[in-house]
């Protein structure tokens, strides 16, 4: 047979997970494929097929297969909000959003004007991605195009679907790490000539948040996403009071925090807007509208004491809002989506909700894909798509262990309560490999990729 | 010298971490003793110096030294709540507190009535506390006097500071976990006898809580407290409102929840009252003057919805209250003390307050050892005191390596922050050995107990 002679053919069997619509306004069972024991075929990178390995093995009979026993398969996770300058800030002390800022973000932000300093930490902060099963991110680089520079290299090297951009503030930070309305305009035009749609790579533009630019700029920046209509926009919204009264003294015109990013015509289906802890009723109809998505981030939330995100209100079918979760590093405290959505479900208990597994791994696969408008390319295993995928220790621990002695789970129940000790227990010790576009790119036990 | 020749001397060499007053009461750094290059003599057991290394090696000069470079030293956390037959249902799915206890806690307590099963899981409870650093924890068991027999024995092998007891529980549970008053009265006093004061093992009278004790059990308990005047009392309070709401309505006559336990002789030095979330200001108060302590239990208030501990209120010196740390696993999701301070942090910030590192440590150390009435024992390493202690690494991990690239730190300033760092990241793989009274019994690497 001819695909059998093809090299380029190869397969994976193990227990496989992915979703197929949002759990959030389906029936849970409906929205959930497994496959206690299937074999996914990759082809050049992408999925070829996906099916019980019964079934499947024996058209694809003299192929490669790696087999993962016992390890339970997803499609890697999806990070909706990073900061990788921060990587080395996490777990700065003692304050909120706007103090938090000029102690420490700043200062350590400068840094990346250094071309070879801001390679290291982009190299750092890639490994700490493929080490927590993290195969895409929508990430702020610092406001240096040379810090966007060594992230796109980076990434690029590595072959992964990352969207970055440079950030655009020029106002209220110290001058050391400003720029101008223009010179953002001017140094962002040229970064997406140079990076969007390099290889995987795709460009966002990147104001930091309202406070922190003028009108000027966020109207430049609406120019460059009408020039360039295929390019993200990313940047922050109501993550705490305080910010939130600032951007009304800021903006005393403007009907809320989400209008002044409207006015200026920011607000649409490839925008990403970090938080929404302080979001109005009116201003999540105003997303739902838009199709504009949300990244959620729980440990960042927590961590700076900003605030619970309203789950309930964001994925609510009168107004549905695309949402994904972030990890917010440095202000959030985990580079796992595990741990993330371990957080993420105590934000929601805190208000009297209750956020199953099903539905936080969702938010973290094909909800990420879909909040960054890539579903078409990631989140599960349709075939076609670029096969990210990482495969999931449910014993990492000896607690582990003990908690989860039978594995492959045999019915949606068993896995269902399986998935949610993963995410309250796991961490990166849980993500045994990751795999890009169908090649080895970490294995936990140092196994050489191939 | 004498000394020298006394096999049973030894000496740990490292940067040592101790508390010697309650820094929320004082200023912080009068409260922290930091020795960048310490040197800790023990012998049998017990701690008979400590000072900088420089200045005791020469007075010590022919004893075995274990050198741990560029690790930090701490007395033994202490869990002032947990659960040992709950070790295998950590992260149990979807409930808050009354529904969480039938659904999952009551039916998998049931389990403990074989000893042979209380004794396995009592061996994985007590492995998972060594690699996590704790070393004494007041501790509930089932409420089969074998399930208190198991856990002691194990607890009494290794040697550990613990403290347990039979639960008591009369009513509102099904019949195959409930006791009777007369029953648990005499239960609780024949494992008293028994287990009181063998080698470091001491006694707490331990009903669940107001819910699932008649007035009858209650006052019973209250008896054994005034037979055995040196006996712990150990039980739940104010965790959530439906909670509190359900014990109004079962103690009609009595003003609030913690009179019930005071109208009953509960309350007193050796209380100890895990949660306190929902706790009103004169409960603050009558805690303070009673001496009482509470176990606050951070990551099992956000799994279970519960809600925010007040630290400035318990901690007011209007009304100081002992407060320790508890990991309340299994409705915790970590073992870890580390990740406990991690979320007590949050939970702090989310009420717009700081928690420093110190403070938290503190919490985990000292604190919970005045908690338990324990300070004249273990906490610290003043000379005469229990040689429990753990040694600590800073850069268990690459992500807390680029954190904390300089060890060990040279200030309290530096201290401080690598605390924290270590408060926000660290987990177990943090620990790198623990030693109860002075011998290794655990290490990370899988160097043999000595």
């Amino acid at each position: 047979m001819h695909q059998n002679l093809n090299a380029s053919l190869h397969g994976i069997r193990g227990s496989f997970l992915d979703f197929i619509a949002d759990p959030f306004y389906q029936v849970e069972q409906d929205c959930v494929r497994y496959l206690p024991d299937g074999l996914l075929i990759l082809e050049d990178g992408y999925i070829k097929a996906l099916g019980a390995y019964q079934e499947l093995a024996a058209q694809y009979d003299k192929i490669p297969i790696t087999a993962y026993p016992n390890r339970l398969i997803l499609p890697g996770f999806v990070d909706t909000h990073i900061h990788y300058p921060q990587t080395e800030m996490i777990a700065a002390y003692g304050e909120q959003l706007l103090e938090w800022l000029n102690q420490y973000t700043f200062p350590t932000e400068a840094k990346f004007k250094d071309p070879s300093y801001a390679r290291r930490i982009a190299d750092c902060f890639l490994d700490e991605l493929l080490k927590n099963g993290t195969t895409t991110a929508l990430v702020f680089a610092a406001v240096f195009p040379e810090s966007v520079d060594a992230f796109f290299e980076a990434a690029d090297r590595r072959n992964l679907r990352m969207i970055a951009g440079k950030v655009m503030m020029d106002r209220n930070a110290p001058d050391y790490i400003t720029d101008t309305a223009e010179s953002s305009y001017e140094e962002t035009k040229e970064l997406i000539r140079k990076w969007h749609h390099k290889g995987r790579l795709l460009y966002a533009v990147t104001p930091r948040f309202a406070i922190t630019s003028t009108e000027k700029q966020l109207k430049l920046a609406g120019q460059l996403l009408q020039e360039f209509p295929d390019v993200y926009l990313h940047t922050h919204l109501s993550e705490n009071t305080k910010e939130v009264a600032f951007v009304a003294e800021l903006f005393p015109q403007n009907q809320g925090y989400l209008d002044v990013y409207d006015q200026a015509g920011l607000v649409g289906e490839r925008s990403v807007f970090a938080h929404g802890v302080q979001l109005t009723d009116a201003e999540f109809r105003r997303l739902s509208e838009a199709k504009a998505a949300i990244a959620c981030c729980p440990t960042s939330n927590l961590f700076l004491g900003s605030g619970l995100f309203k789950f309930h209100q964001a994925k609510s079918p009168e107004h549905p809002v695309k949402v994904g979760l972030g990890t917010d590093i440095g202000a959030g405290t985990s580079f796992s989506l595990l741990q993330t959505a371990n957080e993420a479900y105590k934000v929601a208990q805190l208000q009297g909700q209750s956020l199953s597994a099903f539905k936080s791994l969702y938010l973290a696969t094909l909800g990420g894909a879909e909040a960054l408008c890539l579903e078409d390319k990631i989140g599960n295993f349709e075939v076609g798509k670029e096969a990210d995928l990482i495969v999931l220790d449910l014993q990492a621990t000896p607690l582990m262990q003990l908690r989860n002695p039978h594995l492959p789970a045999q019915s949606l129940g068993q896995l269902a309560e399986a998935a949610f000790a993963l995410t309250m227990m796991g961490d990166d010790r849980a993500i045994q490999a990751t795999y890009i576009m169908g090649r080895l790119a970490y294995d936990r036990d140092g196994h050489r990729p191939v």
